[in-house]
């Protein structure tokens, strides 16, 4: 199975990238399914539910999501209605929506797992223990399975990683929005990236104008920050061949599209 | 100006792969300069008076630090004796060493400046303000600036980045021991990578033993972490070329070698 | 000279709790000028400009505030056109307002100050330093000096009451919301106390809701907090006696006002 | 039955203190149970089997435990077998030693509850959760159920006091070492106080000398911090009655004996 993963998708900008570019991605890598982060869709902030269906229409199978998960309301009223839209999966019982999925392309089925971070952010569940339950639930459904791990500290990712190695496979890391370098099969055969990076503005920071950002940190004043509407864009992605029968991966390839590393087809 | 700066060195590991390698590397750069973060240089935590020389020995012209610098007592009895050590710029001006320094080759000269960072860090003095006053400082000696900027968060090396762009030469990231993929040039002229990662074991958490990492995330219990003595590794690196009369940076590429990306002579 | 600080003023109920109580600890302890904090005044999130003045109409002398201070934006508009309500001295040079005041009362003049901690919260300019400086400065004024240290940790609270021991008059701690039992001279005749408390709901958590508190803290989940109109209340504070000509602390009492522990006439 | 409680004895001025104290303390509340946080007993950092020998010899019954439990490694050795050592229940699960103790004093059963908070500390397992199971499980045996719960920001402990109202007998909230003044009956019954402070040196900083705490906040460098060895102590306690048919707290009464508050007799 062909997979292709999308990273952060912030704003406008990111969805308009997605859209221009998802074509000619799925045509150069044959993908058989696409799985985007769409947890700062909406203007930076979550999702909405025309978003989350315009994701689909590009040809979107299934979004995760994050630590923006809950920041547009009306995710409440439609995430227990779908199946393509998950949210981490150690977030507490009583929260809506579910953190694992799956779908089946082309006769093979691969499931998909939220899972959320805990070093510099609020202690959800466990992932160490929440992983291990879901993928051995996932592997009796299928050997194709895809963690994505919303984390902030590279060293928990990393160890996040390792702790997957050999039954997820694959492991990618989202959430600070910079694409790491370190894409790897690890000796047990999980295909391993710390970020994949965001989609959206390539000239801010992490997709927000960087003067409101900048004016923050020098001087520590609140300031409401906005993902800019027009401007230069970021393509991250991460593209993954998971044999089917073993579900190890064979082939991984880090996806980066901007003005400085331009789309080869 | 060609210059060649090695991430944070990792325990004997590091220092016996940059040995390795330095000497190819330089003349496949034709490298001028040689800057290293030497952080974690002495088995993960600081540097000794006897690695430091070791690393001048080595090709390197100067280290930088970060959170680790203190780690070694010994550094204390050092660090003012010499001018290719330097540590962050805005830690207390209580700190002995200094957080800027240059080295002159083949006729031109070059500042170097450590900086460390805020977010989920020690509430350090302001490393906006302080860069700002210190490029200014070395652009009185030469065009040719170079900055270390230690910190965690994207969105505060971003920032950083942004706001020196036009005046340092270069600023790379440092900390978080995992290669970015983002370097790039930035409108200015600034060559700019969100982390150039470390040179070290390359099958661990950051250099540490990978089991110890694991259990620690599992349990939360104390663990003492360890640099393995051997195993694989991996040198990460950011090679620049700086315009000697304007300082601009006119060519970037990232450094990174490991089994799964060879170096390629 | 007689000073009645009141700590964290919350919402109307801690506002209407000040103006039941504020003639009778006037009468009670003679006091001959207010200091209180109002940083939630406003429904728990900053103050405006006529909660200020009405805090003024009730007989407070000067305004203290926190990390609340730019939650109500109008805030921006006065604050610079009034001696009587400033902000932590330490927040950036680009922040509107300032952080030292006085005001003179039957004939003897206090200066009072306003800082903030950096321990669990953003790295404001250093408080240690900075207090110094403006302590400093203060004495010219007058000896009688009044430290309002807002600051989470204890141990960064308990440290600068040592750091300006015998340099300021009082120095009280807020924030918490939750007034501490070690009010104290300090051997250099500082009058100090780790946390003065909140004046506000007495029911509820911080003052705001308990059931929204509880849920966030049981889920994780997003959840806004609202400051009760009704219920119970607690009216914190702290009154010092300073001699007029050493500035020391002569005498310092807690007063903790609710319905287990009555106001005593 | 009549509890008495004693906040993180540090060091050996800590012990020293209750020692001389704590026969008195008895004599005065008719005490049945004495409970005692031991966490910092050992030089400030952990106990060992000495210490904790020593303190069951002086009369303490139970002793709590907090983020200092694994500091002296010899813990490991023997907190399994003894019933009247407990550390934090939500630690986990491969932790040694256990979270719930009980014992039965005059005829009447006691549960202790050791339980650790989340807000700026570790992510250990959810409070909340596991205390709805401790103290249901504590019920079957008696209706007395004391809990210590170790955690920095007050809106964590008083929500959990909340969390707890009507269920528990008593709620003491442990680890800022300063005792506040909030002690309190809750409306459903249980007895509260958000921190009951420290037992140890009193004029230095959480215990520590305040020279070294000063210098780390004054520059942000490394510093040991050492308990000193003599000067004046501090005893923070928390005394309740509980009804023995009901579990409920009838009469609360803080303990703060040094210089400034001395013991009354
Ligand atoms: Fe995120
Ligand atoms: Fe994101
Ligand atoms: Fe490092
Ligand atoms: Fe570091
Ligand atoms: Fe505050
Ligand atoms: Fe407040
Ligand atoms: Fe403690
Ligand atoms: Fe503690």
């Amino acid at each position: 199975m062909k997979i292709l993963f999308i990273g952060d998708i912030v704003g406008s900008i990111g969805r308009e990238t997605l859209e221009s570019y998802l074509p000619r991605l799925k045509r150069k890598y044959n993908v058989d399914v696409v799985i985007a982060n769409g947890e700062n869709a909406a203007a930076g902030r979550g999702i909405t539910k025309n978003i989350f269906q315009d994701l689909l229409h590009m040809g979107v199978d299934v979004v995760t999501m994050g630590n923006h998960t809950w920041d547009q309301k009306e995710i409440m009223d439609f995430i227990d209605d779908t199946d393509y839209l998950i949210r981490p999966a150690n977030f507490s019982e009583e929260a809506p929506g579910k953190g694992m999925t799956s779908v089946s392309k082309n006769g093979h089925t691969i499931s998909v797992i939220n899972m959320h971070g805990r070093t510099f952010l609020p202690p959800h569940d466990d992932p160490f223990k929440k992983a291990t339950e879901l993928v051995e639930e996932a592997k009796k459904l299928s050997p194709i399975v895809f963690v994505d791990f919303h984390a902030e500290a590279t060293s928990e990712k990393i160890a996040f990683g390792w702790h997957l190695d050999g039954k997820a496979s694959v492991v990618v890391g989202t959430h600070t929005h910079v694409q790491t370098a370190d894409s790897r099969i690890l000796p047990g055969g999980t295909a391993y990236i710390t970020d994949v990076g965001m989609t959206g503005p390539y000239d801010e920071v992490l997709g927000m104008k960087k003067e409101d950002v900048l004016y923050r940190f020098q001087t520590n004043m609140p300031t409401r920050f906005e993902v800019p509407k027009s401007g230069r864009s970021v393509l991250s992605g991460f593209f993954i061949e998971v044999d089917n029968s073993t579900g190890k991966a064979i082939h991984q390839e880090r996806v980066y599209i901007n003005d400085d590393y331009p789309f080869q087809g």
